[in-house]
């Protein structure tokens, strides 16, 4: 959620009924802790921050996070056993994102009260084993003793409900709220994200770090150095410096890149946070109430 | 289901109150009139042929269809128009298998009774999309007024009723059959295919087609040949001939190719048609009764 999950998007999930996620991935530390304060101020309902661990000033985003009272924070792209034991010590909720059964192990073992299982069709950035979020979260759920929250692929009630037959204790919803009112992301981007179709999104930059994104003309240029057979050394030079923040936050569909999940073939309209709440909460009891109907 | 769907599999199916197909995509016209023959005699249940339409002796084949007097014909791998009227003219309730929206619409204005939309989980041969059983079911019911039949990543009673969820009418399972006691699989396939963990598979070979396989030596020495960027000729010498025969049938786990989907990681034991199918439906039940007892 680099770029799109801010203070105010973040508040309004948790003013909705969600837990709200500041994506401190995209933002500087004394950037963050102005997020986390107005946060603080705009709900008196929990939430939490997303730490990809690999960022630099990590050292310093984790004293901010502790300074600044937060309660719950969701980790990924790093070794859970690194952090979890700083943050657990200061009364802190510990969630790591992992995309496989092992990182899933590991992430127990390391003391984390909870696990996200990412599946591959997630936007952003992904694993390298690509399992699916319908085969993912069984298989993870199977092996892990701590609640498991499922993230990928899910944008409404029906996609909740699914992963919740399939063993998930919770979902997280990523590419929907990327879409909502209140979202960070540019205008532009948010538009495309309403206008992609089925197809429309590809993993692609395996050989730097997996990661799905719209296929634009940065992408399509992408792929004809493909063809090339680059080096990991000609990829990043072709990748270069801060294509996420010209796509998704400067609004560059040309030239930027634009991370988000396949399941943007099912946004249809940029709602508010509450609406989509409210919906994906509506939509999960009816069809709760037509599984009863189900006949053979 | 090359290799591993014969009459005994298509018949034991359909005996258990699933509709069996026979797989006639490893067979030769005779060895296809021969099954259909047998699984006439070992059931009196419906059942069906599946047909990849870019197999050789496609005629021949479609011919045989006609003059067994198969009711119910599932066809991939080709354009829907080619077959479809003249299986209708036949009286033939014909399903066709998609990996896209895009294919599905044309699948639907080609006359086509149901469609398979099958996610990038599933095994053997697959889209370039991508796209995931969570992702296809909902984008693809959106658009389809036709019965969409979900595949890929379902091989237990919960699966079931999340793809129904998702909003599939039916779901196909492949998977888990290839490794039933009834299965013609080579009793080494099957103990891998037992064996096989979360991230055991992959889709590869997308220059020629895509496929699904298990990570084995053939597997590896394929990445290697990928790292001296490979031209499709060289790939297809590589490949060489039969080797999916040579995995699946002949139980080569080495230098064979091993086609499964990534819940195979979710496969623990091989059961009997019967065990299989009534597992499901049992397990179905309970899941749509846990369905009503979330809480939030």
């Amino acid at each position: 959620m680099i770029w799109v999950s801010g203070y105010k998007l973040a508040s309004a999930v948790s003013n909705a009924g969600g837990l709200g996620l500041i994506g401190a991935g995209s933002m500087y530390p004394e950037v963050l802790r102005e997020h986390i304060q107005k946060c603080k101020m705009a709900t008196s309902k929990p939430f939490g921050v997303n730490v990809p661990m690999l960022y630099p000033n990590i050292e310093e985003i984790m004293k901010i996070i502790v300074e600044e009272g937060v309660k719950i924070v969701f980790t990924s792209a790093g070794n859970p056993k690194t952090w979890t034991p700083y943050l657990k010590e200061n009364g802190i909720t510990v969630v790591h994102v992992v995309s496989s059964t092992v990182f899933a192990l590991k992430a127990q073992a390391a003391g984390v009260d909870a696990i996200v299982a990412e599946g591959f069709e997630a936007g952003g950035h992904n694993g390298r084993d690509e399992t699916t979020t319908f085969t993912l979260i069984p298989m993870v759920k199977e092996q892990i003793q701590i609640p498991v929250i499922a993230a990928g692929g899910i944008a409404n009630g029906r996609g909740m409900l699914a992963a919740m037959v399939l063993g998930a204790d919770g979902v997280q919803v990523g590419s929907r709220f990327a879409a909502s009112k209140e979202s960070s992301a540019h205008e532009n981007f948010k538009k495309t994200i309403v206008e992609v179709q089925e197809g429309g999104t590809q993993l692609t930059l395996k050989e730097l770090a997996p990661v799905r994104l719209i296929k634009n003309k940065f992408y399509q240029d992408l792929q004809h150095l493909y063809e090339k057979c680059p080096t990991k050394e000609e990829l990043t030079a072709f990748l270069g410096r801060a294509r996420a923040k010209r796509g998704m936050f400067e609004g560059d569909l040309i030239e930027g890149e634009l991370e988000i999940g396949q399941i943007a073939g099912l946004i249809h309209q940029i709602n508010s946070a509450e609406e989509i709440v409210l919906e994906m909460m509506t939509d999960f009891e009816s069809a709760r109430r037509e599984v009863q109907e189900f006949d053979f």
